[in-house]
């Protein structure tokens, strides 16, 4: 006989969500909320509920792909829509103020892509509005969502416990290639008025709240340069790539490029460490090389994001035999390790999206037990002076800057 | 003014799926079917339709869990039913003959895990309804689901395209190490009963198929030894883990294990080279490393699932330079690599899952075009007469056995 | 004012050396010779007393190039000489046996290359010509230099000390291109009358030596396949390699290659564990990948040639954290590691060449101290018998063969 | 018939070497000076004919240790001899000018350890005498080994072929760990007025030259950072090193490190790229990691002296096929890569020490053919200025330092 299921009495609530965005993120961010709750235990079950986006055609299609049930070509009539008890901001950053305060003024929960703004000021504001909220039970997080990783997961729990003893040196680099080729064509993320910045605010500030994260400690000061290799990209040009002829027509137009294709600085953190930081996106063969190592006292980690399910843990404490010291490559998916108990079994990779899975439960999580879910809007602000104090550092011969 | 979606015109065809089965493979198998319509351009979306499981509370959590539309407790019901139109089997080995025949025999079309079964004998007869069904437009494949990994596609694409030149050595490994402890429980794996054999069928299978399927070559003969490093293990027993104080209590109940624990084997394929192949679940630190490397006589290739995002390549071709031969680690994510074209940016990796959701894009693409999908159980039959094979030599002082 | 330097009273004492043959062995050995007394305290100072060589011009020459004394054309004069202690065999295989019985008669001690003899009959007349030789104070040790590599010197000392537990796997390769080229030129390498055979004696022999003093076990039996992929190959030929043209004119005459590419054995140990060993001259791509891996109850090891200065370690020893279990990668040049803590500081590599200056410095400790150098004879003996049951094996389709 | 080596009458020349100083230095270069003639023909033959030290006991043991003719204990008796025909300098850098410039205006040729001087006024009269003495055919080099290394060597080659394309981006760390433990025992490389620096001028000095020498380029500017970890330490205390027991006693007397453990700077060169470079002696868990990665519009290179005999590259030229770019690991031990032919085959790798033998023999292959041997004082001298530009800007807030 077919048992057609039925609702057990523990059934756990429903949360509403509403999306701002489709592109690149927002597949990235709708395949969490599908896929969280299953495999995750969650005090709150997201329910798919409205999709926005400036088109209509391409928000329906986007809509259907990505298994919304409803749209809105305005993200105005998503914020104050009953069904949505969430907004999920997948805008470039000149958006975010707006529509985060307005969401959370609306008494929705926000989760926010980052950077969290473009500039300090807006992120001030969005911190005000977040703490305003939280005051009324209402959440803000931002989308800092390499934290969720396994391995840096991990890590942060080493050097949490002392693992590591005194952390004296942090080196985060960023690496990516896709502008190496400079027939690679203009978009937003190579406007500063839409993006704020380049490597530095797209990938930099990934780096910044790892390394923040990771130590439990925050920047203080930096000294820093920024560089634009390429001064004009194509628009609309018929891009081949790397490796391919690179035959770009002498009469396509091009465009200013008006962000930093790399950035370099040294930062020192408050509990005494220095750092040395490095984003770009024409680091050619480097694909999605985030990387972080931190060195203590006892012991150091080493990441890399194009090895993800790895974290390289040096343990010199007093229990090691001296004889066999090393880095060793901890394959970060055991059942033990953060997240990972609730996938597959040890060695059977996670990937990118796991980390978007991670924080939407850790996000309802959060706010299902009634608490401030992390990174913060206050946390994300934290970041934001510190991509200001770099570029004011970059502007003024890398004069050291404070942060704040 | 809110725009409820609606279906367009040209929307694809359902396909509604029955799956049996809801441990670890039907976990991985429902994200599939779950996941493949929202990434992939399919010519039929699935419909989690029915789940079924022997014990009525743990299908009915199952399916809430794993997002299926209604349950059965009897695979007999589920094969019967209208409103499915594919069966997928995700039970252990010894149940698949008769699930699978019953199924193409209903007309339903078939997805089958692999090992296609426990002998020979029974993968003939699966072989057998497939070909009749097939000539009925329904079709039939088994789970070999490493193929799908970006990278071993790639592989399979280069030896095709001659750019390895003539095949010479083959050497495929499975390292796992969740047996490496003595006191592991005893479960259905380590019944020979239940499934067949032990790491020859369970991982050392795979092996055989990528190793087939990447050279595009069958193998012709085998010898092997086999051995059982723990010959009995706790039934139940509260298990701690590596690492942990291994303190099973003395008076837990140990039960017999009866297949092999890690099996050794030289091979010849028919197109001439010559290969060596491991399994083993007791390589302890090796978590789940599906090695392949293939030698030709121009380029040579390089996998380990634990770094399951890069194939390894040595060109050797006439167009190298001589002074910069080496491996090349390839980060198999670009846009025009097999699968990777439909997820993240490059350098975003990809994990276990998808080469899940790749199998459900392949088969569904097959059925939609009314073709074969491949591995079809025939080709599974050739893998089964492999372990066969492999069997009979390791209990004839590993004396040269032809396949078949 | 100058100081011409005056010998010291405790000057240790002198030991005069004659070697044959001055190819690439011999230009190792002399190296050896004369570095081991810069670096290493020993009771005796080799001092490079008779070159032998055929070829009277050639062997003046390399005499010179590589610093010895004086040269002779037929080695039987060497032998005899009296200002020389100690007989270096640096020649083809078959060779061996009538320079080393003749030397270890005329009170000489020995250091022969592996592989010992083309024989198991030549290997027994001279394992005994060495046994009767120790009775009076001569020593012989055969040349199975790899064992001195440091990492691997760490992992024996590791598995003598129980820190792997049981063990239960063990799996070697040697992996070599040269022979990759179709046209890479014949040698007496692949004439199986000179060299016994081909990649099992030359490269294969290694890795049983090694996975036997690694162990501390000895191989009981194996099962074999062997595979010559190159008929013939040009004779004097002009050798353009790898990614050259290939142009070798179709009128260069071409000899018959008698011995193995490759081969691939699996093997039992008499502890318990199961092995499997391969060697191949045509591993495209792979330039001296001698690889061991050990797999115990309680910890592994993983070594490899190409990365020679690292030992891989996983330990899951009670005393492990179950969150960081890895293989550590262990720079093996920390001052309390075998033989590195004479060199340079850590992290300062070392090459090929420093394992021969490690076996000069093990067999004149031995022969100072009066006792038996290892490998000794009977223990290369035993490498020999267990490539004969490889070929043995391979001729007879593979059956299991006993080691004697 | 014995025939004792009579000399060929095209004997090449004899050059009669004096070195000052006996400590690591000291035992790197008479390795080189004894091995360079026996494995590289050499216009010049190098004869190791004095040695200086400043205690008359230590000197005669270390002469006979290193192979030293004989000894002084006076550099100054060592510079004036007329059988030195070279002097090469292995103090510390506070003595390196006076020696230098007495022995070149004594008329011996100089081989000087890097960094050339403690200060830019002493390097500068260095480089002025070079200049002089190079006038009258007598010439001065810096010991900069690590150009030395065949990887660094090629991938100066593939820079200067264009096979990068345009360079935009350097990265060079030089990491090591000896200083982590803060009972590490203070030693002269502590003390900046017998060291200059800490970490910069030891490790960092050979990145600025290793980055330089591949580039082709020079560094304009710089800003930086410097951090002292450790204040003081232990003097003559028991020293028990990382993973041991720390306990050096209450009691032990602490004397201050007046150095840098780290620096951090970024930089411009001269052909338009901008760098980031670190060298720290307490990045725990690193050897000997010194790094240098260089992105270029067409192709990028990246190396690690702990993986010595790799080169990195990744070639995205027009030619390349674009599913299969990627880092090739290149294994720099081909007959056709720099110095490599002049080893062992493939794949038996070198160590630390040929650097310096290569340093010899492109010494004495400059001098043998009466051209300037590189990197010549004044090149140098350049690297010194780079030193003091990044002492400079840390002292003043990290501000843009131009390099002169």
């Amino acid at each position: 006989m077919s048992t057609p299921e039925t609702p057990s009495p523990e059934q756990p609530e429903i949360i509403r969500v509403g999306m701002v965005g489709h592109a690149f993120m927002g597949a990235a961010h709708s395949h969490a909320w599908r896929t969280a709750p299953r495999f995750f235990d969650l005090p709150l079950v997201p329910e798919l509920s409205v999709l926005a986006g400036r088109d209509a055609a391409r928000v329906t299609a986007a809509a259907s792909r990505l298994g919304w049930a409803s749209t809105e070509t305005d993200w105005r009539a998503l914020v104050e829509r009953d069904d949505v008890d969430l907004v999920d901001i997948c805008t470039p950053g000149d958006t975010h103020a707006e529509i985060a305060i307005a969401a959370l003024r609306a008494g929705k929960h926000v989760l926010c892509e980052k950077p969290l703004a473009n500039s300090v000021a807006e992120a001030e504001e969005m911190a005000d509005a977040a703490t305003q909220a939280a005051a009324r039970g209402v959440y803000a997080m931002c989308g800092y969502s390499y934290r969720r990783t396994p391995a840096l997961a991990l890590a942060r729990s080493m050097v949490r416990d002392g693992r590591l003893g005194t952390i004296r040196q942090v080196r985060a680099q960023y690496l990516q290639d896709w502008l190496s080729d400079e027939n690679a064509p203009l978009t937003w993320r190579m406007d500063k008025a839409k993006s704020g910045s380049g490597a530095l605010g797209d990938i930099g500030a990934h780096s910044i709240d790892a390394a923040q994260f990771v130590t439990g400690q925050s920047i203080t000061g930096v000294s820093a340069i920024m560089e634009t290799f390429t001064k004009d990209r194509p628009v609309g040009g018929d891009f081949v790539g790397l490796g391919g002829s690179g035959a770009v027509g002498a009469d396509v137009e091009r465009g200013p490029v008006t962000v930093d294709d790399a950035v370099i600085f040294s930062a020192r953190f408050d509990g005494g460490p220095i750092g040395v930081f490095e984003a770009s996106r024409a680091a050619l063969g480097r694909k999605n090389a985030m990387r972080l190592e931190v060195n203590g006292s006892r012991g150091s980690i080493a990441f890399d994001f194009e090895d993800m399910n790895y974290l390289n843990y040096y343990d010199a404490g007093s229990g090691a035999d001296a004889d066999s010291l090393g880095f060793r490559r901890i394959n970060v998916t055991e059942a033990h390790h953060p997240y990972t108990g609730n996938w597959w079994p040890v060695g059977h990779g996670l990937g990118y999206e796991h980390g978007f899975t991670h924080q939407v439960v850790d996000l309802l999580t959060a706010i299902g037990a009634g608490t401030q879910p992390t990174p913060s809007f206050s946390d994300a602000l934290q970041v934001q002076r510190v991509l200001a104090a770099v570029e004011h550092s970059a502007g003024k011969d890398s004069r050291w800057t404070s942060v704040d």
